[in-house]
């Protein structure tokens, strides 16, 4: 008879593309006993839970909630919810995860009406606002804020007052961005945000926190047809969520446990510094980066600091490379997707993967790796490099 | 600024509808450092969850996994999957479960033909060869094997046979059966199946456990318009789940340490064990009901082991016995559902859950409310019925 042996598996440096390294006390907060989800203990943790969502999605939005789902299920839960049949949307289409928008959008009956870009581009706004007068009878745009295949920041203000003023729909993508890059919901006039919890936030995978507008609960609430998803029918999920408490689904309680903790360790960090410390440790990671001949993917501007992606040297082993990170060092880091195969790494530093001792570490794990491919004659620029920034800020 | 404390709340003993209690093993499982969903050593770990899975749902079907979702969600993935748009499901309704698959399939316009039965009985086989005889276009015929709602255990051999003979789907809910009670898939024809992990599995809320039969991977694979839902696509599910490792959607992580953690506790115990401590506990406690003058709402025959209704004396306030049970003695309990709201109690005795310090404690804390409440004469009476029960065992 087959043996099952205890849980046992090499410990990581979590620097890809998610899920990032998680803190003990998140960790150890899984491990608190079974609670019922009707228990009036555990509403009360959910209502703690929706405060803290609210302050990180800087929203007044009383319909915020962690969706039982990964990040996936959010941005089906705004498209399902928000649009009906036979209407269009307007979606920025520069990686992965906006042309995974116009696939969901398909599968609803929902008209993606597609802005492509360059991927390692943002979408402009012009390109925006040209689109739109072509399409006047659209119901709402949709923009990727990280887009998490290609490290692209995505500006958002001029897009969300576009939406304000024709009374559009405004869906954006937070799912690499969401704790680690500011992300203004309500200054920014977004009307449906979605999130994931394992990046960023440094949490386990498994929910997804969303955010919705009054303006886009009242559209939600006038559909005339109905929502096309049980599992994901925000006016039975709110049910729950809100004062009334019906019951539509079992609450994932371990998992708002986790989220819970997670969001007090960055209210304790406070918005400003982390936002901070994001950008500080992807400067240095990229001084470091450029010391070693190695180029970011994304010009200055727009780049994502949770979600770093340098171009892959000429000569160079993609694969062969990110399996010694993995093999010699335990450090994860992520591929291109697509197009983008074997031509950057993506290298995350988000949440409690977002830290000096990373930075340095990786460095000095790449340069070894490149002096023995013979890229690189000597060993130790680039993480003096990376010090030196950082020695800078003290 | 608001303060949040360590999380802290009341340990409850969890005898309701689920969740039920976890084992600390698997609350710990989940504090183990997150790992990437593409990891070779989560890879492994995946790999033996599917195999326990199997084990577990007696199947070999290859296709078995565990949907990032809850329970309501494997309901979803089985209809919006295994059938199209304008298909006929037959489905026994005789409790909200029942009711809710047809909910689910209205969402995806799939047409349920209900067999509406009494709440508290389980589906009759003349019926559904009767329905089926009036509608021979039907693609399938969905059963809850465990009603949540009654406490209703429904037989299966015979619709199976029914279904092989006619080629037809056979659709099983086993949320609050699998792992309690034998659940046969393979031997009882069952070609989709799904399961809740916080029932009997004794693991957090966050996963639904599925099956398919080749019969339904083949049906799923020859439809002939697009499955109607992304995140529940099982066509892209399962390239993450087989050899391809094709990036789907990141896998709930900590979620799936404890579904392992949870499996190989079951593993342990073994099947035949397992059950025979759920039949005996549930025997155990009906017999100290039943000398309380409370009875069972559910024929002998049709008894789900893991979840007991019983009907509530008349005269007695159900909301305050509920609440003192909870607030006095820290045991939840589940009321009845819509019509049977205030008419029956729900106690589930579900997998770490169903043992005889919970049924003997309980026993004893109803009958001091119940004396208290002038409804006894004398306490100790039902305790001591379900000791003596006990002890004839040993």
């Amino acid at each position: 008879m087959k043996e099952y042996s205890d849980l046992k598996f090499k410990e990581r440096i979590l620097m890809g593309p998610g899920p990032s390294n998680v803190n003990p006390r998140v960790l150890l907060s899984m491990s608190y006993p079974m609670i019922g989800h009707l228990d009036p203990d555990f509403l009360k943790i959910t209502i703690e839970v929706q405060e803290l969502l609210r302050w990180l999605f800087q929203t007044k939005n009383m319909f915020t909630i962690p969706i039982s789902g990964t990040g996936s299920s959010g941005m089906e839960t705004v498209f399902a919810n928000c649009f009906e049949r036979g209407e269009k949307v307007i979606i920025g289409v520069n990686g992965v995860f906006g042309k995974r928008m116009c696939e969901v959008c398909e599968k609803y009956g929902i008209i993606p009406v597609k802005i492509e870009e360059e991927w390692g581009k943002p979408i402009k706004t012009e390109d925006i606002l040209n689109t739109f007068k072509k399409n006047r009878d659209s119901s709402g745009i949709a923009l990727v804020h990280g887009e998490t295949s290609t490290g692209v920041l995505q500006p958002l203000e001029d897009t969300g007052k576009i939406c304000k003023e024709n009374n559009l729909i405004f869906v954006v993508d937070t799912v690499t961005s969401l704790g680690g890059v500011p992300v203004k919901v309500d200054e920014w006039n977004i009307d449906a945000c979605y999130s994931g919890t394992q990046k960023c936030i440094s949490c386990p995978p498994g929910l997804s926190p969303v955010t919705f507008s009054e303006k886009a609960v009242k559209k939600i609430k006038n559909r005339k047809s109905p929502i096309e998803s049980w599992y994901l029918d925000m006016t039975m999920v709110e049910k729950y969520w809100s004062s009334e408490r019906i019951y539509h689904h079992t609450a994932p309680i371990s998992m708002i446990f986790a989220l819970r903790e997670a969001l007090r360790i960055i209210f304790e960090e406070g918005l400003e510094r982390r936002f901070a410390r994001h950008k500080k440790n992807s400067n240095a990671l990229i001084e470091g980066l450029k010391k070693m001949k190695i180029e970011p993917f994304v010009d200055e501007d727009f780049r994502l600091a949770s979600l770093n992606s340098v171009k892959i040297p000429d000569g160079i082993d993609d694969v062969k490379v990110r399996k010694e990170l993995l093999n010699t060092y335990n450090i994860e880091i992520g591929s291109g997707l697509g197009d983008l195969k074997g031509k950057i790494w993506r290298i995350g530093l988000m949440g409690e993967s977002s830290s000096e001792k990373n930075v340095v570490y990786f460095l000095g794990a790449l340069e070894e790796i490149l002096l023995k491919e013979g890229f690189l004659n000597s060993a130790g620029q680039g993480t003096a490099k990376a010090l030196q920034f950082y020695s800078s800020f003290s």
